[in-house]
């Protein structure tokens, strides 16, 4: 691919991201799509030929931003820039009450409702799944008590984690603002990995079934 | 209303719900709900006249639905039937793994996209959650430590527990099944309120800014 057409590639997968957020799937054409990004009518056409091609591409381009972010936020904290990948973790989480993350947040529920249904997309999620998971992993590593690593427990923190944050990006996606900053967030999200160290102790160490 | 046209509404929103799992919201009309619940041709269009009233009706039936598992829920904990809300909150939402109560979760989600972008189906939705609210109260309520009550702590334990199980309904939704049991989900619930508990705590006692 030459430069100009991955660039047109990206406006175009915008485009539909910014249509599924605004429309949901039913307002997803590929003269939307052209008209959106202002090309000719039928460039959309030219570069993703059928629907499935173009869902994938709004994916794709939805995973990468995603993934973008996943690395800044693994960045800023391996250089020290910020406290903790929990603190970036919960930042980023609240800009999606705001364009253009919000619109892209929107775009990811809407694809992964049709994945659900289709599981050549499915696959890419799945793959950006595996990745917050493993990004979950790493901020509850962080905040484990010195000297303390237990990786069942992390696995068990992680999940709690990264559920926790799923039906939050869900609320903020359908317009509902819960809490007034990242900070708040932060806070829940300390409270739900000691919750789960309270239990996964008691339960270890308990010998009554 | 008769009783005869009242259950044909029935079955016609419960055919638009099963639509809306199976292909998104792209697969609903008229004709197509009319041959999935098996009536002739034109009968949706002649109870529900526009598409905005037939995504109404099958938002009013989900609702209908899910209004009924609150409703049991808290009466199988006021006969005593059951241990605790939570544990019925944690049993009902696992339930979302199977049909028809998976279809139900994927319309519901696919509704909830629609009604974040219509104020008029977003009514519905709001009061919804307001229950749903409520009801992670009355079960957040229900595991305080004897002789203690503070409602803003019951509030944000609610919040947690709605968060965290809205999260875990759509994984339910997309497909993944990440515990075994209705016991392993009422755990994670419980870590969660008792996180919640310990943060709130630590923040009321601590004169630390």
């Amino acid at each position: 691919m030459t430069p100009k057409s991955e660039q047109r590639r990206r406006e175009l997968c915008d485009a539909a991201i910014e249509l599924l957020a605004a429309d949901g799937a039913r307002g997803l054409t590929h003269l939307r799509v052209d008209r959106r990004a202002g090309f000719a009518d039928g460039t959309t056409s030219f570069y993703y030929q059928t629907r499935a091609a173009l869902l994938r591409g709004a994916m794709d381009r939805v995973i990468e931003l995603d993934v973008a972010d996943f690395t800044a936020a693994l960045d800023a904290t391996g250089n020290g820039e910020v406290d903790s990948l929990l603190s970036t973790l919960a930042t980023q989480a609240m800009r999606t009450a705001v364009e253009p993350e919000r619109s892209r947040a929107q775009a990811r529920f809407e694809l992964m409702m049709i994945a659900s249904r289709d599981r050549q997309l499915g696959k890419g999620f799945d793959g950006l799944m595996d990745r917050f998971v493993a990004l979950g992993e790493a901020a509850v590593a962080q905040v484990q008590p010195a000297g303390t690593s237990d990786p069942e427990l992390i696995k068990e923190q992680a999940f709690a984690v990264v559920t926790f944050l799923g039906g939050f990006l869900f609320r903020l996606a359908y317009g509902l603002t819960d809490l007034d900053s990242a900070k708040s967030l932060e806070k829940y999200l300390h409270s739900v990995i000691a919750g789960v160290a309270a239990d996964h102790q008691v339960t270890g160490n308990s010998s009554i079934p």
